[in-house]
């Protein structure tokens, strides 16, 4: 996706050869425009997947699920890192190891949010070492519902994610896959 | 807005007389197509506003935001609970008290996110005490920055948030208004 690239040259910032942020338009600061074309994007990527559902993780996947889920016509749903007050008692979670923070974190799921004949798409704004997407094909199938694909933003392609969810058999389409971070560049993998 | 409150009264949950579940179509699932709207609304309301910038607070303020900056045309900033690994130095921060867990909890933006010739408009899922929308008040204000208003979807309006905010002198504009919770039934303002 040309203009996705433009922004994460123009607008991002390399921190270290591992991390990039993208706050000016994805994760802190959020440009609508650009995300309806992203939502547009993983819309066309997927219009042949039969998906009921879109399925994120809070915080920063909210926006380009949401606009995905517009185009599709379908609900979005976000799990949460945190079990509100509010949620029921049937909750379904799983852990995700955080490499930097080195750590299990627990995402929750209601579980009748998703159901067995569902067929979900996922859509995160990164993919790094594929810990957060594999975590919500975990919760997609403990609700006995099919993920119908994973579409992500912006793709580490240095880190092992990308073969991680290829190995699982999964269908990954990524808009914007990024082959090295060194030397302060951000350079693209079909560049 | 009519076909909020038919959501509200069709999907929502109440589980006592202070608290209303929407996590059909707000705050865990998002009804895509319902929050277009609700953004078209917002848009309505402030269109004399000239806002510059849409601020709420993660997570469940962002697809309303969203939506209503795709409508106005201006990037949409969500303010963070934690402080993330790459968020610079220069932050801005406030601490929004809440009630239900009674903590202070922080909340931060960075610091160059908002300029002080923007006027934000403040966006909210639910307005109850007024601890939230005022938290992002006081991040705007210690931007140097103006507070262009406040929409908020669901306003508790028998909690005294609302009255805060008027005598604040900000200018609120709610798309449903509820006046009880009593009985497990939703009543209505202008019912």
């Amino acid at each position: 996706m040309e203009e996705l690239k433009r922004r994460i040259v123009e607008d991002g910032i390399v921190i270290n050869s591992d991390i990039l942020k993208v706050d000016r338009f994805l994760n802190h600061q959020i440009d609508p425009q650009l995300m309806k074309q992203v939502g547009e994007q993983f819309a066309m990527a997927f219009a042949e997947a039969g998906v009921t559902k879109v399925l994120t993780l809070e915080s920063s996947g909210i926006a380009p699920a949401l606009m995905t889920g517009l185009q599709l016509n379908v609900p979005v749903i976000f799990a949460r890192k945190k079990k509100p007050l509010t949620l029921n008692k049937g909750t379904l979670t799983t852990k995700i190891y955080s490499y930097t923070k080195e750590i299990h974190n627990p995402v929750y799921l209601e579980e009748n949010m998703i159901l067995d004949q569902d067929r979900v798409l996922i859509i995160d704004d990164f993919l790094a070492n594929g810990e957060a997407s594999l975590g919500l094909t975990r919760l997609i199938e403990m609700a006995g519902a099919t993920v119908a694909g994973i579409g992500i933003v912006i793709e580490k392609s240095f880190q092992d994610g990308r073969s991680k969810l290829d190995q699982a058999g999964y269908s990954v389409f990524s808009l914007a896959r990024i082959s090295s971070l060194a030397n302060n560049r951000v350079s693209f993998l079909d560049e």
